[in-house]
């Protein structure tokens, strides 16, 4: 799923649509709207809604996940969305549009939340980000979620804090009324931002094995429990390289890179997928916003000694005009001085000195090591010492 | 020397001094204007021009290096520039102030040529590159310096190709008057930027090891062939981590890391310079430009088996609006597959591509890693294939 889905809300024409036609036009037998009801691992059959049952070599699940939502009275209203998959997208595209709305409320503060917060404001709606705790984006650090709150407020987003729905109405004013733990807010469409859970329910059934964090189980090959059977994307597991253990990370990019390497290994290539370090990065109306690796917390679960250390900087030379402020935070062990994760916010260059210290961690770069990188130094591009080198030097120093 | 000379020209405010005066108050003795004439290594003493003679424990050489300037009529005259310190940049400046220059000729296309044809145009110079050879940079690739052309022309920087300075001349309209080996060239001022020569007599004289580069010879800890003789900076070679050589690299970010490596030996404690994978960038005008590693010429001489591609991607998601076109070659070993240099060139995500490379670069990386990579996607900072995943395969194809 290369598109962007924030994307699609603001300009519609930028969508490339991938029809089931083109796939047949390619020799590829596609079903659209059957259902797979349940597949049989000794038959090697996968069942169709309607009845229908085909055979299999290779069973490839690609379920991907659902969006979360809360069980609470008015849920399946008109006006009320979640945004997982495309129609999702266009489906509120429409409405908007229709019904001429004017007010906005988003429920959850994770990225999709903020995506979608500078898509809806974009377009002029009012907007508000309705959020059970105090701050957005947990993976951040508390010093950076701070900026993001600032960076919603000068674009005049609002953000209400320790609020849970507690049922949609329809509204007076606006089409809809919330009621929350504290007032009832008016706006004219609510999207629930809350997350996805993995779809996996027809491989469960069919026995195969599902990993502690509730997606399926697959080893470097794609390979489930069960032979013959593959999974890729968002309802399967992938393997974090700094926690050395298998984690729920649903993201386009590690589904694409899973996608390819089953592809080679069942087209009869040899291919392994290596795993991920955790890279993630969002676009918030100026601010750049990343991280990539574990914060302290997950570093201190898989049982490394983690210490950080946060450090202001400049995304460019100090001698050019125009500062660019830009923030790093460093997670690295004790006990070896390796880094373990990283964080970076600003107006430019966040994402791509995160994208460097993934290479980092990919490779088990140690502090010593990343505070004597050699970078393409220029000073439109970072200063003598980059904010990279400053940092790492700075954690160095704490441990 | 942590500015940027072609800053200076544009706005001397930015000019940060760091006077001898600030050295002195805190408790260091600072001699200016007093040339070390000779250095005498057994009696571990420094004579100074004037005569006095100063004793030392470590001796730090640090004499940088000289522009390179053709021995032709004329090159002593006024309006005659090279431009490697800060007194360099000032006096150039008083100079086309003072005269209301309004003409000026570059001679030489390395990477200071292309920054100060940007400076010298920004001003409103009508600016000419006067050129041996037929493309600039002759570091990047025929096809990303034909883009560097392109945009001098989109910015009326003229470019003269295979053209020699025969003798510079009193001008007629123009101050000044530059016989070629082709036509006459009427100019206020002209710019001799064909790279500079590490200063190593000092060393040199006192019996210090030179390098075949002609630099002076190093250890990891900056330790020269002389015991108690240190050397740093422009002055002195540099460990090339792909190439596993020492050879000649002066840049600042280089000077300023081998600087703090050795201040920690010589203060007590320890440390190395773990070397460089030859990082650099440069912008013009629009465009970042930028390299690392080795080019097939340099990886041959090496030793290693040199294939390469070049790949014209996009440095946002396909799905964005605005592409920003951007080139990427990568340079790999056939026997091993392990990358050994990159180059890159676009509007943006030039330099963030060859830090991230560099980094791969440093921790010995083959192309298949870099094929499946962890970076932070999303569609504003790349697609979910990153033109880094894309070149990584299609040279991986080729080998």
């Amino acid at each position: 799923m290369p598109y962007y889905i924030g994307d699609v809300i603001k300009d519609e024409k930028r969508l490339v649509a991938r029809t089931p036609e083109a796939f047949q036009l390619s020799g590829i037998d596609v079903r659209i709207n059957a259902r797979a009801e349940e597949a049989d691992p000794l038959k090697k059959t996968v069942r169709l809604s309607g009845g229908t049952v085909i055979p299999y070599d290779f069973l490839v699940i690609g379920t991907g996940a659902g969006a979360s939502f809360p069980q609470i009275p008015g849920i399946e209203g008109e006006g009320v969305f979640t945004l997982k998959t495309l129609p999702d997208a266009l489906r509120m595209k429409a409405y908007l549009k229709e019904r001429q709305c004017r007010k906005a409320v988003i429920v959850g503060a994770g990225f999709i939340a903020m995506e979608m917060a500078e898509a809806l404001r974009t377009t002029g709606m009012d907007t508000t980000i309705v959020h059970r705790g105090e701050l957005p984006a947990s993976r951040w650090d508390r010093e950076f979620a701070k900026l993001m709150l600032e960076e919603l407020g000068r674009n005049n987003v609002s953000f209400l804090t320790n609020r849970e729905i507690l049922a949609v109405h329809e509204g007076g004013d606006s089409r809809l009324r919330l009621t929350t733990n504290w007032e009832d807010i008016e706006t004219d469409m609510v999207l629930f931002a809350l997350g996805i859970r993995p779809s996996v329910k027809l491989a469960a059934d069919m026995g195969v094995k599902i990993g502690s964090s509730g997606a399926i189980q697959v080893n470097f090959s794609q390979a489930t429990s069960i032979e013959g059977v593959y999974a890729v994307g968002d309802c399967c597991e992938v393997f974090h390289r700094v926690g050395r253990r298998w984690v729920y990370m649903p993201l386009g990019d590690i589904a694409n890179k899973q996608g390819r390497t089953l592809g080679r290994n069942i087209g009869g290539g040899k291919a392994i997928f290596p795993g991920v370090v955790g890279a993630q990065s969002f676009k918030l109306f100026n601010l750049e916003v990343a991280a990539t690796g574990l914060d302290e917390m997950e570093a201190a679960s898989c049982g490394y000694h983690p210490a950080s250390a946060i450090v202001w900087g400049n995304a460019i030379a100090a001698s050019m005009p125009g500062a660019k402020k830009l923030g790093i935070k460093l997670v690295a062990d004790r006990a070896t001085g390796k880094l373990l994760g990283a964080q970076a916010i600003g107006e430019m260059g966040a994402v791509s000195r995160i994208n460097l210290l993934s290479a980092a961690l990919w490779a088990g770069m140690d502090l010593d090591e990343i505070a004597y990188l050699d970078l393409a130094y220029a000073p439109p591009f970072g200063g003598v010492w980059d904010v990279i080198h400053i940092a790492a030097q700075t954690l160095k120093k704490n441990i």
